[in-house]
C-alpha cells in the first residue's frame, strides 16, 4: 500500500481502477514471485451440488477489497491501537487456469500455482471457487508439512465417496485427513443437516478431527475453543464463507442459518495467529450472483485483510 | 427420503428436478392421502396491506427445501446425535385453489384442503400465503380441538375489524380467539408499532392471550418462555416469518427489525414438541420477490423440516 | 391440460402449485413413459466458460411455463385461429442425474434419459443446462437417424478441441457433425466474435454446415431461410437461448447483442414444422440468476410450448 | 411545471423531493379539484392471477415521472418542434382507498375518485393497479358517454366469468362492452395464448370489438390502424403496459413476448389525439418488483406525459 | 397522523399514495413552517468515495416510513405501554436543492433549509445524502448552540484534509469539532479500518471526542455508555446508517461488518432523550440501490419515528 | 491478445482473473505508454442530475470485456470475414484520479491522462463516468485538432448554464462547440424531452451542429446519415450509452425509450472508420447498479472492441 501524492503526476487512488486484491501489484509471472503474501484466485465451481457461481468469487473479493485500501500507509485499528499491513509485501498472481468440464486439470492448475508460491517462500492466500479447491491447495503442501487444518464451515465436508465423486465440495476434509502430513483437523461452525451422513462424523473423529458447532463455540467462548487447537504448530486455515451466518454472508451456494457473526471469527483468527503459525489460507464459496449488496464479498475481504495483517505482525 | 443408487437406472438426485417439499411424493388426489405429514400450499395474498407476493411463498419454500434433501436416509444432526425424518411418510398435496378477487372462496378452498388432511389422519403443514390463511386453517380444526394457538410473529394480528375488513392478515389471531375450541394463545415475538392499536392488546389479553416480545423472551430464556405455554395439550403452531429478524428473513411483506434469530426459535419449537403435541402448522408471509438471495425461503424450509423431524420423533 | 371444475372438489389451478412443464403430469418412472411428448431436464453447466447457472434452467422454465397453462382445453391462438396442445399427451420426467465434478457421467445420464424417451416412442424435449448437453442428446439418436441439425444460436459452437476440452459448450456442433447419422447442419443466428476461431468456420462448412447470421436471415426473410434447410427430413432442433437478443433473453451465460426477436423465430420454427418432421428438441443456456424479471424463462417456455403445439398439429 | 430561480429562496428542483406525478401539485381534497388533468392512483392488485405487485405501480410511475420534470416551462420536442405541457394545469390526487381482501369496496373507491374528477371537469388519468381497475373507471363514465374504448394490450381480457370471477384482470373489456354508453372497442396488440378462450374472441367481435395483433398492426401501419378506429368520437384509452414488448416493459405481472415498441405506440396515440377526443386514460399492470432497472415505470411515465401533452394541445 | 373514516368520502389510507415522511403534510413553503418536527431531505452524494446513491435516501426513507403509518391516532408500543407520536405536528419540507457538480452551493442550500426550520422553532430532522451533509446542518446551529454531537457510525469521519478535500463524507466530525458552539463529541460504533488514519484518532481525542467501538459499547452496556455522554445538555444526533450492522443495513455505500443491532441503538437513543434534549437529527448514507429488500430504509424510518416519538414525549 | 499454451506453465485464461480492458496489459506508469490504443477510466459521476453510479462504469466494462477475450490471436468476424484486433498493441492505464466533492480537480486529472496518451502517440479510449467527462477529454485535444465531434446520445447536452452549472452532464456538447479546434458536431440519436430547452437546439444549430433523431436516422439509413458527416477529417467519437435503447442498455442514469439497436450503431461506426479518422473515443454513462444482467456493460465492451478493431484495420 503506497502513500498518495501528486509527485508522480497522479494519485492512483485505490477505490476505483484495476481491482487487484488490496490494490497490491499484479504479478502475472509466477516464476518471479517476490513477496510475503501471494494472492491466487481459484475460480473453479463444478464441485458444487446446488447453486454455482463461486467461480466469480475471486473477482468479487478483489473488488470489495478496494474498500479497505485507503492508501495511507497501513491500516490503523484503534481498538488494537495497531497499524496493520504496513510494509507487508503482497502480490496478486491472478487466477489459476480453470479448464471447463475438467476437474482433474483444473485442480492440477491450482496446485501448480500454490506450489509456485510456496517455492518462492511466500504465504499462499487462495480465493475460491468452491470448497473442493482446498484439495489441490493441501496437496501442494506435501513438502511443507506437517500442518494442522483449521476449518471454519457450516458443513463437515467429510464425505469419502458418493456416486463416484471424491473431489467435490463435500469431500475436501476427508481428502485432507488422508494425508500423512496433515496431523489433525479442527472443524468449527459445523451445524444443521449437511451432505455428510452420520458415518462421516464418526470417520472424521476417528481420523483425528475435533468437531465444534456454533453453539458449542459460543458456550465455550473463543479462548476455550482455541485451547482445543494444538499449540505452536503450523496451521492451514480454510474458511468456507458459509461458516458465517447468512445474514452477513448470503452470497454463497449453500447458506446455513445459525452461523458465526463477524467478531466471533475475527477474535478466533486473531487468537490463532498468536497460538501457532498460519502457513496457508483459502477462503471459498463466495458466490457473487447471490450477493446483491456486496456484503459477502466485503466480509471475505475484511476477514482476509485482517488475517494477513495479524499474521505478518507476529 | 429415499437412498440413491443406480438400481433403477437413475439416482433421482434431490437438488434439482421437480420441486416438491422435501422432495416428497406429489399427491394430487386429496382423497388418497396416506401419510404422516401432508404439505399444502395456500398461495393467497390479498390479505396484505403493504407489499404482496406471499402467493409465491409455497413455490419458493418447496424449491429451497431441496437444499436439505440429500437423500441419504434421514437427516443426521450431530449436535443432537439424532437422525430426523427417517421413515417419515410425507406427501405434498400441491396448492389450494385461490380464486382471484375472491377472499371468501379462496379461504374456503384452503379450509377444504386442511379438512381433507385431518380426515386422512395426517398432520397438516400449510405454507402461506399471507397470515389470513391461518383463518381457514384454524376453521378446519372445528372437530379436532381443543387446541392452543402458539404464534411466532412480529405483529399481534388481533384487529377485530377495520374498514369492514375481518379476514385480512391483521385479523387471524382475533378470529382464532373467538373459536370455542381454541383454549388460548401464546403470542411470541410481538414488537414495535403494528396494525393492532392499544385496544387490540387489551382485547387479546382478555380473550386468553399471553403476549411476549423478543426482548422479554430473551430476558426469560427459552425454558421460562416454554413454561408459560400450557403443558400436555394440543398446539396449533402458526409461524409468521416476520417473527424472525429482517437480517435472516428479509423476504416478507412487512419486516420488523429486532426479531428472532435462528437458534432461538429452533430451541423454542424443539421444546414445544416435548411439552405437548403439535397437531397443525402454518408458516406464512414468505414473499420471494423480496428474497433475492433466497435466505428467507431457506429459513422457512429449515424451520419446517426441523419442526416436522422433531414432532415425528416424539 | 385439463379443464377445471369443482367436480373433484378442487380446481387444481395451474398458476401456482407444483411446477411441472406446462403443468403436465410428473412421471418419475422412466420405464413407464406413455406420451407424445416427454420433457427432460438436463441441469448440467460445468461446460460453461464464463457465467454458470444454467443448471437451474429447467426449474425456471417449468415455473414460467405455468403462465401459459390456463387449463381451458388447449391454447387458442387467434392469429392462426388454431387451438394448440389440445389432446396432446405430455409428461414431465424430471431431471437427469448430474454428478458434480464429473462431465462424463453427467452426460451419460442425460443420454440415458433421452434413449428411454425415444424407446417409448415419445418426442424428447430437453431443457438445459449448457449447450454441451446437446452432445448426449444427439448421441441418443444413434439408432434414430438420419437427422439434420437445425441450430438457433449466437455462437457456432464448432470448436474441435481446446486445452483438451472436447465436450464443453463450445464443442457440440462439431461433435454432432462427426456423427454418420447427422446429415448436415443449419446454423442460424451466428454473429459477433465467439469461441470459434476462423478455422472452426471453415471446418463447419466443409463438414456440411450452412451458417447464417441474424442480418443475413433478415435480409433473406423467413421463407428464403427455410428454403436452405433440407426439405422433408427429420430435424433435431437445438435452441441456444442466446440466439435471441439480450433485450428479451438477458438470462444467459454469454449474451451477444444483435440477436433474434420473438416473432422471427416463432415463424421460422412454425415453418420448420411444416417443412419436415422435428424429432427432438433441446433448449439450452437459460441461466435464471441473470434473469431477474423472468423474461428469459418466459421466452423459453413460450417458444417450447408453441413449437410442441405446432409439431403435434402437423 | 414551474420555472426555477432562487427568488423564493429555493429552486425546488424536480429530480428529487416529494414524488407527485410530473411534480404537479398534490391535491388531497377531492372536492377542490381545479385542473385540466387529474392524476389518480388505483393501487389494487387482487385481480391478478399470476404475479402481483401492481399496487405499487402508481408510486413507481410517479417517481419515474420526475425524470421528465426538468422544470423549464413545458417540454420541448425537437422532432415535432413543439413545446408540450406548457400551461397545462395538472394535479395529483393521490390514491384511491384500497380495502384489502375486498374487491367490491376497492373498486367502488376508485369509481368514486374518477367521478369526482369528471364532476370537476378535469380529464382523469388513472394509474393502476391491475387491469380490473378499468372496470370502476369505465363505470364512472355512465353519465359522460358515449365513449369508444381503445385498448392497448397483449391480452383480450374478455372473459365473461370463470370460477365465479367477473371483476378480475381478465374481465374488464367484457364488462365495458356490456355498457350501453360504450359504443365499441378497438383492441390493439393482442397476441399469443391468453386467459381468453376461443369463445371470448367470438363474443368480443359480436359485441362490437375490432381485434388487432401486433403483427397485423405492423403490416397495416399506424395510419391504417387508426383508420379502423371510429373518427370524431370520445375515446377512453386503456393501456396495459404488457401491450409493450417485455424488452422495454419487463416490470409487469404477465409479460408476453412480441409486443409493441415505443414509437409504434407514441405515433398511434399521437394519431388518436388528432382523430377524436381522449376523455379518459388508465395505464395499468406496472409491477415495480419486476422492474429492477426502472425502465417499465419510465416507459409508463413517458407515454402518459406524451399523451397528456398531445391531448392538451389539440 | 389522522384517524380514518369515510366522513370526507375517502379514507386516504397511508400504505400507498404520495410518500411524505410518516404521511405527514407536505409543506413546500419554507416560510410557513408551523410544526414541532420538520423533515428535510438532503440528497447530496458527491461526498462519497466508493459507492454513491445516497441521493435517493430521502425518497426511500419516506416510502418505507409509510409502513409505520397505520393512521390510528399515534403509534402504540406495548412494551413501553406508550402511545407515541399522538398529537405531534410534523411536516415534510421536501428536499434541499442539490446543484450537480457543485458541493459548495449544495451544502449552502441544505444549511438554508435547516436555518429556516430552526427559525420556525421546529426540530430539524434531515435525511441524507452522504455524511458530508452533516456539515451544513451543524453550520445552521451557529446561533442555536451550544450543542454536543452524538454520532452513531462505523467510521470516525475525522479527516482534516486529504487531496484538498475538506467537505467530503470523511470530514464532518472534524468540521464539527472546530465550531466553538460544539462542546464535544460522543462517537459511538467506530470500528475496523476506515478513512481516518491514526492521527485522526489522536486529533479527535484532543479536540474533545469520546470514541467507543461496538464491542466497547457491548462490554459496558447501554447505561454505562450513556453515562459517558454529558448530561442535561443539547444534543445534535447524527446517525450514519453504517453504524448498524450490514445484516440489517446493507443499503449503504461503505458497509462495515460488526455493527450495532436494532435494539442496542433504540435503547441508546431512548436513553439519550431522557438524559438531555435532542435539538437536531440527521440520518445519512442510506443508498437504496444497495437495499434491494428495503430493510435499510425500513430501519432508517423505524429509528427516526421512534426517536421523534420519544423526543416529543419528554 | 496472446495465444494460450502451457509453455509458460499456465494458460492465463482470459475469462477470469484480473479484469483489464480486453485483458490488455496494465500500465500504471503513464510516462511509459507504448501502444496503439490506451484505455483510461474516468470514474467521475457528480455531473449527473438523476441516478448516479457511472463511476463504476470503467470496472463494469473492463469485466464485461473479458467475455470477448478468448485469447486466440485476434477476433474473427465471419460476416466480414475479417480478423480484428490481431497485433493491435493496447494498454490499460487504469483510472484518472477522481477527487470527491471537487469537479474541477477531477476533470483536470482526466485531462492530464488524455494528454499523456496523446503525447505518447496512442489513441485515447476513455470510459466514463458521466458525460461531463467529455469536457476534459476534448480539452486535451487543444493541440491535436481540428476535430469534428460525432455524438451518439439520446440527449443534446447543449445547455450553456443552469443554476450556475457549466460542467455537468448536460453541458459537454456546448463546451465542445465553443472550442476553436472543434469544427462541427454531428449529434445522432437525439430524442424525447431532455435537459436541453428549445433555445439549446437553436444555439446548437447556430454553432455548427447537425442534429438527427433515431427516427430520422432510420428513415435516411446508415449511408445517408454518414453522408452528412464531413468526410476525410478527424473525428472525436463520444458515445453516451443512453443513445442505445433501454432494452439493451438499461444500466444508465437517464434512459430514454426509442433508442438505437446494436447493428444500427455498429454499421454507423464501421462507416465512420471508413469515412475519416477516429482520433479519440469516450463511452459514458454506463451505471452498473442499474445493469443487473450485465447487458449494458457487455454492449459497451462489444461496441468499443468493434470500434477499436475497425479503426486499427483502416
Amino acid at each position: 500500500m503506497m502513500s498518495h501524492g501528486y509527485e508522480s503526476g497522479r494519485l492512483n487512488l485505490p477505490f476505483v481502477g484495476i481491482s487487484t486484491f488490496g490494490k497490491s501489484p499484479y504479478q502475472p509471472d509466477w516464476d518471479a514471485i517476490d513477496a510475503d503474501i501471494a494472492i491466487l484466485g481459484a475460480p473453479y465451481d463444478f464441485g458444487t451440488q446446488w447453486r454455482p457461481g463461486a467461480r466469480f468469487g475471486p473477482r468479487a473479493i478483489r473488488e470489495a477489497s478496494t474498500l479497505f485500501s485507503f492508501g495511507h500507509a497501513g491500516a490503523y485499528d484503534f481498538e488494537d491501537d495497531e497499524t496493520y499491513l504496513d510494509g507487508v509485501r503482497m502480490v496478486d498472481l491472478g487466477d489459476a487456469d480453470i479448464i471447463h468440464t475438467n476437474t482433474e486439470k483444473s485442480h492440477a492448475n491450482i496446485e501448480y500455482g500454490v506450489r509456485k508460491i510456496l517455492a518462492a517462500g511466500a504465504l499462499p492466500v487462495v480465493m475460491g471457487g468452491d470448497h473442493s479447491i482446498n484439495i489441490p491447495c493441501v496437496n501442494a503442501f506435501s513438502n511443507h508439512g506437517p500442518i494442522h487444518i483449521v476449518q471454519i464451515d457450516a458443513h463437515l465436508d467429510f464425505v469419502d465417496e458418493r456416486h463416484g465423486v471424491r473431489f467435490g465440495h463435500g469431500n475436501p476434509m476427508r481428502r485432507a485427513a488422508e494425508k500423512d502430513y496433515v496431523t489433525g483437523l479442527s472443524q468449527v461452525g459445523i451445524r444443521n443437516v449437511s451432505s455428510t451422513a452420520k458415518e462421516g462424523y464418526e470417520d472424521a473423529r476417528k481420523m483425528g478431527s475435533d468437531i465444534l458447532s456454533v453453539r458449542q463455540f459460543r458456550k465455550m467462548g473463543v479462548e476455550a475453543t482455541l485451547a482445543r487447537v494444538p499449540e505452536g504448530v503450523d496451521y492451514y486455515l480454510t474458511i468456507d464463507i458459509d461458516g458465517f451466518d447468512p445474514s452477513i454472508a448470503p452470497g454463497t451456494g449453500t447458506p446455513s442459518h445459525g452461523g458465526f457473526l463477524y467478531y466471533e471469527m475475527l477474535e478466533f483468527i486473531d487468537g490463532l495467529t498468536k497460538r501457532g503459525r498460519i502457513v496457508g489460507i483459502d477462503l471459498v464459496e463466495v458466490a457473487p450472483d447471490y450477493d446483491h449488496t456486496g456484503t459477502t464479498a466485503i466480509l471475505a475481504a475484511q476477514v482476509l485483510l485482517n488475517a494477513i495483517g495479524r499474521i505478518m505482525l507476529r
